[in-house]
């Protein structure tokens, strides 16, 4: 038994804010964090939410939940950006997906007012902001965690090609 | 100047499926899967995204997304549960959000068909699920995280709390 029947529901979200970077082409934007290191980028929060920042400070990691808003089509089967046999959606990071929803460990390096400015921003310049949430090392710390396919792609191969076109051409990203 | 006069949209997302667990009540219901360590849970994913598993079996871990259907209207100040000033809810990850999207880093133990048996489950039953994406420990392993606020709660508070009313009365779960 199926419950797609119970579920015709959809649901609607509004942005938060805005997400700016250097990244001004989906080709040259590093497909994770890992590979944006010290890549610069800045949360603009709408004046509306400003309450919901404090105590943010003294994090020094957010999770940024946001909209794909460049992303393909969705497809069931993709192929990464790390390898080139197809995968299911669901076993990568995709952004071609069902719901286009981003997800990103990011640096908070300072607040100032609505504006939260950013290390390790491997997000498109222009993409709307869902929701902030920090990274709480209690919480978050998974220990253990086995690769699955990734296990067949090298560390410096994965970086390679995670780095997509981006060649840090900006020194702020070396 | 702000952005907010050119992101009139709205994002609308559809549920890829359902997740079912033991946690039949909010209050009873620990608030992140480190305080669930062992509960049971399960994916229905619904029929037209079969495909999209391919490749999943083999990591460990999932990110799951969902929508909190049962939280409480948005507050930009919130309680958390874990102590009792009231902190940004953007600081926080209390359901009660201005976008009410979910994250949990559950345990996946086995994949039969739609259905993805999970453990480590902190989510209601019920809960209408928005993606899923691998737990990828070369992306998403943080290091030298700090806690912000949360550092001010020591790990047994966190963990009495963190359980909210959960005690373990399924032997699953403890």
């Amino acid at each position: 038994m199926t419950h797609t029947s119970l579920f015709p529901m959809s649901v609607l979200y509004k942005p938060i804010g805005i997400i700016t970077s250097g990244h001004l082409f989906a080709v040259k934007t590093p497909i994770q964090p890992v590979y944006a290191r010290g890549c610069p980028g800045r949360v603009e929060l709408f004046p509306e939410y400003a309450d919901g920042l404090r105590d943010l400070e003294g994090f020094s990691h957010l999770h940024l939940i946001y909209h794909f808003h460049k992303a393909d089509p969705a497809q069931l089967l993709v192929r990464p950006f790390t390898h080139p046999e197809q995968r299911g959606v669901f076993a990568t990071r995709h952004p071609a997906r069902p719901n286009s929803i981003g997800l990103s460990i990011v640096r908070l390096v300072r607040i100032d007012g609505l504006f939260l400015y950013l290390e390790d921003v491997d997000i498109l310049d222009g993409t709307p902001l869902l929701d902030i949430k920090p990274f709480i090392p209690r919480f978050d710390w998974v220990e253990n965690a086995t690769p699955g396919w990734t296990a067949c792609v090298g560390d410096e191969e994965a970086r390679q090609l995670g780095l997509r076109q981006f060649a840090g051409q900006d020194a702020a990203c070396e």
